[in-house]
């Protein structure tokens, strides 16, 4: 008896450009493109099972071994009917397929990082249960085919069909079918650009950005500006700036966006806001780490971004890993060592400290937990498909116990 | 001998529609109109003492005391020679005036506020120096044409010239004749609009307003779109708002372009932020207190707005000043009674307490010093000319001790 059955992983992805607004709720089409970098599945990532078998009764779903309800007409439905239709035409073409697209599927689902580092999960697992059906499936599909349907699960999960850097073109089409991602250049391209990702505690929870987003398409008088004349000119700058490997045009693309994003959210009746004064202190001091290399004639090192959360991801060159660390946690001290995954730091770990001629008044010193984790991290390569070894379903069908 | 001297105070006034950006940095010609309410000279305002005479060496002026350069062809030095510019045009068209435009002046000036509470004495002491020198001239002069030289010596003080609701228009002459404040309502028009002032707690140092504005101007891609398409149409919906006496309308553009101001100085490249986690908590529990009016069947209650820095002004009618201090108090508790200036809150005090259907979890509740201080004040008159027991200069022309 065949087992129908396929697990892939699909990685985070963090805007540069970033997505606000959709001009079609229910196809999930946005009001602009977007840009992003794909971070390595080696340090954050979302793996899926998925299974196709007559003895199912039911489409069923676990996320980290937790069922969750696949509801009808929802995203995670929208995503399966769609991926089953794929399979379909493939049947129709070539009768000698067998007719999986008819059973029912079982899928499993784990993050290996914590819900509560507060990083969105919605586009990695929306690109993994795409990928795992994929592969499951046997489509033909092209990452940017594929991506039209993980749109449709959660907006940026398009984005990490592709490593690398990657484009969500907003397209034109009221049916969504040019609404898809592409690839600006793929991590070989650029390897050495790291990401240090802090992730900062809040007090309050935020406003969810399916609905702060609609919010700021009703009320914010700035927005339609924003789409129609900002966006285009960045979302070319940027990926000229990626292909020419230009970090200063890169990092300034992508910090005047992260504050344009904020500034469109803050514009919102009622206000969103997603940064707290931990966030507008981690931007103090990449400002003034930014102001020095320039004041010596150099050129900006780093890059802040904040989506719609407290959590700062700063972008860098991988040859200022170990300043911006320093300078991160000499203001936010950490009760944990820092992990230093690719070597950069020696084996004397490392200590808070600043670069000659920093103004250490930008910002005040933050007590333990403030910044409660730090992940350094880098651009990454696409979705995986792996092997039956790593497959999250039992022989029963059901989660294997972790 | 005659002693030329003449007294005046004049008020506070705290922006609904913003002024944020010059097109002329030497006159202070906005980038767009604005507009204010004046807040009461009984609680806030600065007072200013100017004397004309043949012994002075020089112009002197001394700020709570203290004696402050007037800087060549500085914003002193252009109100004060304005000034005697215009006082010079009487004595030439009426011989019979004395020749005091060619006397010094020495002017003592005082503000009834610490400079700690964070609130700009910049609009009140230009407003309140331009119309003690009015007065010791014994000028023919309107408001409006007095507030073209406050104007010069700090954009928003020709507000101040001004009691009620008083317009700032932009003007459209490259020397700012037409730039100047207009009376859109007196007090007594809606004279129970109340202020209460939230001094807020700062660690860090924010950027001046004056160099804040200019980075605006030069580098967010947002702010134009806000000139002219933006303040535009609220300039007028805010003035018929207050004609109408419609608070709720009055609130509702009053709050968007509070944080449409704050949006635009976060879009400037670096961005500037002034509101901090407590600005923000305030901003949450008066939509929250707002929400649950508009739930019940009523309207919005009170509208915030904050200026380049932390601090909070929430407009409300004189009915609603109970609850909402007694919903600030309960989120930040005071170390000093509460002043009631009003008799509005009974002997037994104000304590903390939210209205029924109120979410709490919308804020945490802060420690005692997260607002360090709570003022209530009201809508409040123009400048007014004081008697000579109030004068702040000596009979030797220097200030008096206080």
């Amino acid at each position: 008896m065949t087992v129908y059955q396929a697990t892939a992983s699909a990685p985070v992805n963090i805007a540069c450009i970033k997505y606000w607004g959709k001009r079609d709720t229910k196809l999930i089409l946005p009001t602009n493109s977007s840009l992003s970098v794909t971070l390595d599945q080696d340090h954050l990532r979302s793996t899926t099972t998925s299974r196709a078998d007559p003895s199912f009764d039911n489409d069923r779903l676990w996320l980290n071994g937790a069922e969750e309800e696949i509801k009808e007409s929802g995203r995670l439905a929208t995503c399966i009917k769609e991926m089953k239709r794929l399979r379909r035409e493939v049947e129709e073409k070539d009768p000698s397929q067998p007719k999986i697209s008819s059973y029912h599927v079982h899928i499993s689902s784990r993050n290996n990082f914590p819900t509560a580092a507060g990083l969105a999960s919605s586009a990695s697992g929306f690109a993994a249960l795409v990928s795992s059906l994929a592969a499951l499936y046997a489509l033909p599909s092209t990452p940017s085919e594929l991506s039209i349907i993980a749109r449709q699960g959660s907006g940026s999960a398009c984005r990490s069909l592709f490593g690398g850097f990657v484009a969500w073109q907003m397209g034109s089409r009221p049916d969504g079918s040019d609404s898809l991602a592409i690839e600006v250049a793929p991590r070989e391209h650029w390897p050495d650009i790291h990401a240090l990702i802090c992730v900062v505690s809040d007090d309050k929870k935020g406003t969810s950005s399916t609905s702060g987003m609609q919010r700021t398409v009703e009320t914010s008088t700035l927005l339609q500006h924003r789409i129609k004349h900002v966006v285009p000119a960045r979302m070319q700058a940027i990926s000229e700036a990626i292909r020419a490997r230009d970090f200063d045009a890169f990092a300034r693309t992508t910090m005047q966006d992260s504050n344009q994003f904020h500034a469109v959210a803050l514009d919102t009746d009622p206000p969103i806001f997603y940064m707290n004064d931990v966030s507008r202190a981690i931007i103090a001091l990449i400002v003034e780490y930014n102001r020095v290399s320039v004041a010596n004639g150099g050129k900006i090192k780093a890059a802040y971004t904040y989506d719609a959360g407290p959590n700062a991801v700063i972008y860098s060159p991988k040859e200022n890993l170990k300043e911006i660390v320093e300078l991160i946690i000499g203001y936010f001290p950490q009760d944990q060592p820092f992990k230093d995954p690719f070597g950069l730091f020696g084996t004397a770990g490392v200590h808070g400290k600043v670069v000659t001629g920093f103004n250490t008044a930008v910002a005040k010193p933050f007590g333990i937990g403030a910044i409660k984790g730090l992940i350094h991290t880098r651009v990454g390569d696409g979705p995986r498909v792996l092997g039956a070894e790593e497959a999250l379903l039992g022989p029963d069908g059901l989660p294997k116990a972790t």
